[in-house]
């Protein structure tokens, strides 16, 4: 077997050794079933144990208790760019986008899709993405406000979420979710596609408020419908059965491991501030997001001359340090902090990235 | 580690030994790339590889070359009830459907609940669904003709396809499709849930003829729309790789092990006949579906004394034979005879069902 390398790809990405450990070591005989979990019936009380595990874990680590409904589904945040005004926004009303993003960008555009009404309130694009707006005026009839908490692509993150009052905020929270601890009593909804923080692609987590099920229209194709997960413990059909069992034992880890979300952020903080404090003294590099409004989990930043970028990832990688390059939708160079992406890696990549200015610098 | 079982479950279901051992061996380290496969992006040469090679062997196995585009796709067969009608029937005409049980039931409920007009044009309902309708004329208007080529929980399946003429055939094929050869000619779309016999649950195989591509409306949400993927090879957003992979090597080991559909129909037949005339000898026992349109994947079976079955079941698995419990909907045993159950399993179920009878006959 081959050396693992320091991965810090965007996601899929990085998951926890000790996971993966484990699941190879039960992949041929899940907890003495004598079957794979691959192979286990979704009918079965050896997988009500996994899925009722991961859901409990799920409010536990997020202190939601009984407010929210945590369900699992598939499609991505992708499908929940169109899941969510389908089923929440009536169409005599109403939703606030703010645009910080291609993420946010393509919710919006499932939302016109459908014929429904959003308002842009605010967008950070006239420079380039680079921040998260500020001090944002919304709709008071607004059937709620939706965000991206961060941006996996141009490395900026909500540090405070915005103050909607009582219009529920919704939020993708794909690239940040269970990587700090999060109030969720102003949310209605929030989504995640697990292969960042949670798990492998394939499951995207949903937790929605309960009164937000109120709202879901009767006549919905059953399967964008989120009464009916909400109803079948996420088991209407045949659920990604092997993506929801790496997602309990990614929260067993979190919780077991780890400790919970508020040891995480600090590690996590420890991660960046690493890093950013780095790019900060460097002139060879430059982190690209405005200061105040840094990604804890995605750190894009540019060679000053970017001729050289193309060679740095590829040295980064023959020295074992893997998904540096930036989406190709904006170029540079990025590097992907999730939980799983420990201290230890972040050493070893500033250590390259200084080797690397010594060489090139 | 435990013993494995003999696993005859309805899906999610029994995989190749061989290939439950390859994902085991390389799970730490996908072909040297110092990651897991579940820690791969999509976005790399390495994932095209896997997606590519899954297609071409697709079209490889079903002989259907160039004419029929290879996606893969989220939510199950479920989600193909809505997106089909949402893609494939204009609001001016009819689709006709034959309903041959509970999926069957599904997809038309599908295509109403979108305001589609659907015509049922055979039933096998006033039977208890235990027969595949004969005989059956299609309106020669039909936008297309909706079947379930495999009826998992009354163990029916089509021998041969209805003739319809020049109007496209469009079949959910989740419990049967590599089980035997097929001429795809006819079907302008076929789709299956991965979880019986292609892989684990959480991807499911769309086959699409290129010409059914230009019924597509503009204005659906993108991840609904067939064209979507179609235009990026399956990966518009994130797909789930995971699942992906494990359909590529049960694929490699259809074509490499077994030698292609002909030979697996070969042994399919030999699995199935070995129990059905196990049953058709028995009085202790009997089949629930006609002769003539029994399923060769799914073997559906009752005890005369019906009470017995609850003990029948709980006696198999404990002599490790599992998954024998008939449909919820239905009651009674199935013994589901995918490709990745083999000639030995039927064996041990047959040899099993002997001495149950004799000890309680």
């Amino acid at each position: 077997m081959g050396k693992r390398i320091y991965n810090f790809n965007p996601g899929p990405a990085a998951l926890p050794l000790p996971v993966l450990e484990e699941i190879q070591a039960e992949f041929l005989d899940f907890r003495g079933s004598g079957m794979s979990i691959t192979e286990v019936s979704h009918r079965s009380a050896l997988f009500d144990e996994v899925i009722n595990d991961a859901k409990l874990r799920v409010t536990r680590l997020l202190g939601c208790g009984e407010d929210h409904e945590v369900l699992f589904l598939q499609g991505g945040a992708s499908l929940q760019f169109t899941m969510i005004p389908m089923n929440l926004l009536p169409d005599d009303q109403v939703a606030d986008y703010v645009n910080t993003g291609s993420w946010s960008a393509k919710a919006i555009k499932e939302a016109q899709i459908l014929g429904k009404e959003v308002k842009v309130v605010a967008s950070s694009e006239d420079r380039d993405f680079t921040y998260i707006p500020k001090n944002i005026i919304f709709n008071e009839n607004a059937a709620y406000v939706h965000i991206t908490s961060n941006n996996t692509i141009r490395g900026t993150q909500w540090s405070r979420y915005p103050d909607t009052g009582n219009i529920p905020l919704v939020s993708d929270v794909s690239s940040d979710i269970m990587g700090r601890p999060m109030d969720l009593a102003p949310f209605g909804l929030i989504y995640a596609g697990a292969q960042k923080n949670l798990g492998p692609a394939g499951v995207t987590l949903v937790l929605i408020r309960r009164d937000m099920l109120d709202r879901v229209p009767d006549n919905l194709p059953i399967m964008l419908k989120y009464t009916t997960f909400a109803a079948k413990n996420s088991m209407f059909n045949t659920p990604p059965c092997f993506a929801i069992y790496v997602v309990q034992l990614v929260l067993k880890w979190l919780e077991e491991t780890i400790g919970g979300l508020a040891k995480m952020e600090q590690i996590n903080k420890e991660k960046a501030a690493l890093l950013y404090n780095y790019l900060d003294k460097s002139e060879f590099y430059r982190g690209t997001a405005d200061k105040e409004d840094r990604s804890v989990m995605n750190v894009t930043f540019r060679l000053t001359n970017e001729s050289l970028e193309q060679v740095f990832i590829e040295q980064a990688l023959a020295n074992g340090l893997g998904g540096l390059k930036g989406h190709r939708s904006v170029g540079g160079c990025r590097a992907s902090l999730y939980n799983a992406t420990d201290l230890k890696a972040v050493k070893a990549l500033v250590s390259f990235m200084a080797e690397f200015e010594r060489r090139y610098g």
